[in-house]
């Protein structure tokens, strides 16, 4: 399941003593020789050191492994933090026979700390003598932090499957990436043109996932394509069509499982927005509206208090015509016309009781459109953020 | 004290029956005579009608009045808001002797509903009765919303007075002003001087401020100046200087009572930025730090996890090194040279209990600055938000 579906890789996950818990904290996927793959990364200027070596590892277009550690996120750790990334990529280059340029690393947890390296170092022996072609599962509960459930998706296409895993739960706001999600296909295709399909496919569905409107340091998409299945996926071929669909739709799977197991979270949002005069305008109500404070305690309360939707699309910065606006909000038009027209609120309101509730907004001015997927602000995402520790 | 404290003005405040607990809800403030007046609105794309009523209003530089309603925003209510701020002012127009363009009119409350006109006019002679040199008080308090307490000030300069109040609470993330505050002055300035004195004094600090980052429909920032004090503040007098400094101190001391009074919030974050290219990108990163959910949850929990601050910074979008940058916080440097450095945590968390917390982000590339005033994120605030009623 997951990274480990399509044919070409194998995993594992262990607990190297890097989460205080106890729980695996050690990742590790390999694919069966350097393989083509591609990256997408946080913008955030503060990027931390595995981002870094990451993106200079995937110069060369192509990787081997995959080594993933979480409880320290590596970042804001200076050149120390560089030197403890690169070490993690010497030591699962050796122990796999790869050179330490195909091997690429992740963090997440706590944003300050070192590394604990000694730790990482002593487990992989482990991770490696635990890798198996059935090992997804156990590579997807490692790469945890506060999320309470792994996150796991799997999309067959002509030929070849499409497999993937993500974290989430908290400082998500994905600008360019989220916080650690993980592709693989086998599917033929070269790096570029794979990382041009994650570009096309995967990068707006996660560029409009929002828990708390705060971007990581540590956000990183990867994909690794095995070309196992002898399926080509060449430029302007329908296999490639395939594979951008199927890299869209593993997307908003996991988007979806992210938010709904986002800190605090008891029900996801789906705010599509249409009418735009830009896509780029469409994405900035919808994440307006998706991360506004008041939207998502709206939500929490199951509520319909919609004139809490128009001052987000109002507030949003983007050109809006008053009197071409329509908002609907679980379904019943809520906003129309420049005013909130009447709807059955009772109905509404048990609407949102779902897990998922649906805001559709349509400027009326342009052809630009959007989707973000939030949730709603629970009292456990205050608890959560007010009591973890440095 | 507050708006009658400059000679010139009468106020009062009445309970009218529009807010359903009872307490006071229509407030009243008439100038001796027509007085010199300015406003700084909202930018929200969907204004309320009492905005776009007073924008009007203003266009001849002077008013005699200001009434305020609390209970319903009168926002997006379409041309029956338009009629119904309309029946306002003539109202109060023919109560006091003044033409209905010399009053302006404020709502506050919940958006979408008609504001219970029947009860704002039956009240209003009560309020015109009401009238008094010292009713500062009493107008304060029945502006107010979800407020905890009046926000009232006072600064004494150079032979004149002014007098301010405001009401805030939620939905704050002014964007030219925030949702109601009242500047009161017996200088005697020109309406084109006294508007480019708020432009220049008041707003900087207004923008400033962050509840939850949700920028309201109703926003108004309202100031009228009697010339009481025979104290004339021409362009290029000292006596402007001073009205300018009189009426950023004032601005400064309401948006601190706002934050600190803001839904569910324990304490205040004051959040400095230097160093930036220019003051725009200081404003977007004060703005950033101080509306993270995940640094207003860290002050919560009065926990120094230095790397959100370093987060907010660095997805703030504005131009950073990370080399140059440095951030202090509660008086402690936590961040220098693109890297978390050692401090006192013990130290720090108990500074981080007072009631105001400072941060300060030097970024080191120019001379660019701008400060926010934020608050903590409190379970209250997702009570009150899930809890409101629509």
């Amino acid at each position: 399941m997951s990274v480990t579906a399509p044919k070409g890789f194998r995993a594992s996950g262990v607990s190297a003593g890097m989460k205080a818990s106890g729980r695996p904290d050690l990742a590790l996927l390999v694919a069966d020789r350097p393989v083509a793959a591609a990256g997408l990364f946080t913008t955030n200027a503060f990027p931390a050191a595995p981002v870094t070596l990451s993106q200079r590892h995937l110069l060369g277009g192509r990787a081997a492994a995959i080594v993933v550690n979480s409880g320290q996120a590596n970042a804001a750790t200076g050149e120390q933090g560089l030197e403890d990334a690169s070490a993690t990529a010497d030591a699962v280059a050796r122990a796999i026979g790869v050179r330490p340029a195909e091997v690429l690393v992740c963090s997440t947890g706590v944003i300050g700390p070192r590394v604990k390296l000694d730790a990482l170092l002593g487990g992989l022996p482990r991770a490696v003598g635990a890798l198996d072609a059935r090992g997804g599962a156990g590579f997807a509960e490692a790469i945890l932090t506060t999320d309470t459930a792994a996150k796991r998706t799997l999309v067959q296409a002509g030929g070849f499957t499409v497999g993937a895993c993500a974290k989430g739960a908290g400082m998500i706001a994905p600008d360019l990436a989220t916080l650690l999600a993980f592709f693989t296909t086998d599917a033929a295709v070269e790096p570029a043109v794979l990382d041009a399909a994650m570009r096309r496919a995967a990068l707006p569905v996660w560029n409009g996932v929002t828990v708390d409107a705060c971007t990581s340091t540590n956000d990183a998409v990867l994909a690794l394509a095995s070309g196992a299945s002898g399926v080509r996926a060449d430029p302007g071929s329908a296999a490639l069509a395939a594979l951008e669909e199927a890299l869209a739709t593993a997307s908003r799977d996991l988007a979806r499982q992210v938010v709904l197991d986002a800190e605090g979270a008891t029900k996801a949002l789906v705010v599509h927005v249409g009418g735009a005069v830009s896509d780029a305008d469409a994405r900035r109500v919808a994440a307006a509206v998706a991360s506004s404070p008041l939207v998502k305690t709206m939500l929490l309360g199951a509520d319909p208090n919609a004139g809490r939707l128009l001052q987000a699309v109002g507030a949003s910065g983007v050109p809006v015509d008053p009197a071409r606006a329509r908002i609907r909000l679980a379904g019943k038009t809520v906003v129309a016309g420049g005013r909130m027209v009447a709807f059955d609120e009772r109905a509404c309101a048990e609407a949102m009781k779902e897990r998922e509730v649906a805001v559709v907004v349509d400027l009326g001015i342009g052809d630009g459109e959007a989707t973000a997927f939030g949730c709603d602000l629970g009292y456990d995402y205050v608890r959560i953020n007010a009591e973890y520790t440095t």
